[in-house]
Formats: C-alpha cells, structure tokens, sequence
C-alpha cells in the first residue's frame, strides 16, 4: 500500500479552559479544517477566495453556509479563520466546520496558534 | 494533551486498477466519509435518515447535496453508500465527499470493503 495522498493532522488543546479539536485534511480542491468545542462537526462554510480579485491587494472571499444556521456571526468568524487558513495555504478555498463555545477575538487567535501546528499544507 | 475525541481511520486501495482513498472522520453528529479516487473532497452529500420511519423495516434516507454537482446519479450512489455507512454505524446521519471515476456495482461493493477496514463508530 502506498502512502496515503490525503494528508491529515489533529490537535487538542484548551482554549480559556474549553478543550478544543481541530482537525486539518488536505484535498487537492480544498483544505477542510474543523475546529470544534462540541465534538460536533458545527456549521459547515465554504470560504472560497474570489477569482476576480486577481490584484496583489488584499483578496476577497466569498463565504457559504452548507449545513447549518446561517447567521452573520458564522460568516464573519468563517471569513476570519478561512481566510488565514486560505492565505497560509496558498490561496486555496477552505471548507471549515465551526462548532465553537467561544468565538472571542482572544479566543479565535489561540484557535489559530492550533490549525498552525496543524499545517499539513 | 488527552486523547483526541476525534477519531478518524484512513485507507488507501486499488479498485478495479484505480488509487481509491477512504477517509473516515467521527464527529458527535455525523460520520464524515471521504471517497476519492482523484485526491479531491468531491461532490457533498448529506445522507440523514428520516425521523418520520420509526419503525423496524427499512428505514428510508434523504439526500442532499451541498456542493458540487446535483446530479440524479449522485443521490443514488450517495444513497448506496451512505445508507450502508449509517446503517453500521447506529443510524447516525452522514456527510459523504464523493469523487469516484468508476461508480459501477462491483466498485462501489469494493469501496465498501475498504470503508470497513476504517469503521471508528
């Protein structure tokens, strides 16, 4: 058998005393990352940078809700942590699972500190 | 660091001639499957047993894509195949990333096999 094409990484780790998982897989269309304090999946977004920025400046992304509520809130966390996801992987359109207790600005900058030793990509 | 809570088991095999890569993710809420015979998520599908068929015969299952294509084939494959993972796994609901080249009888029986060798539920 050879070595497995799909390459996936997990980390568990507090975040304000909330144990939290996140769980990295590379697809060749998409980087799927789930950060979650339920062990649910959560709401499920696509981030998806968009094709007509093609400037050096700062690109935009569009975001999806796919499964689950679709509030403002989980778009403009999904942005937030697609994006860095995004931007550290080259551009790719992330698929995030989001099912956090604590989405403060604090507590989103751990939850990155953990998708970066989750780096697969 | 604990245990993660997140399980996830991974396979790759050939069916029929072709690389297939299994990957089989736990979350409280879902079991999440990954087949892939090109490397990529594919097209989403949930594949939810409905609430409405209590009673011992066969229960039946919706289908819904969540991106990607929505083709007739899609929900019938995904059916197949998310049926049969629900199914051993307590009627839990199921997201399936499908990128199959070759969806035939015998590959999808094949594909089965290997989704075995990674059941974490």
């Amino acid at each position: 058998m050879a070595a497995p094409i799909i390459k996936s990484k997990q980390a568990q780790k507090e975040v304000n005393g909330i144990p939290t998982e996140v769980v990295c897989t590379e697809f060749s269309n998409y980087i799927f990352v789930v950060l979650t304090q339920y062990g649910k999946i959560g709401t499920l977004i696509s981030v998806t940078p968009d094709s007509r920025s093609n400037d050096i400046s700062t690109p935009s992304f569009s975001t999806k809700v796919l499964l689950g509520k679709d509030e403002p809130m989980t778009h403009v966390c999904a942005k937030n942590l697609g994006m860095f996801v995004s931007q550290e992987a080259g551009s790719r359109p992330v698929l995030l699972g989001l099912a956090l207790k604590d989405s403060s600005i604090d507590a989103v900058k751990q939850i990155k500190e953990i998708i970066k030793s989750c780096q697969i990509w």
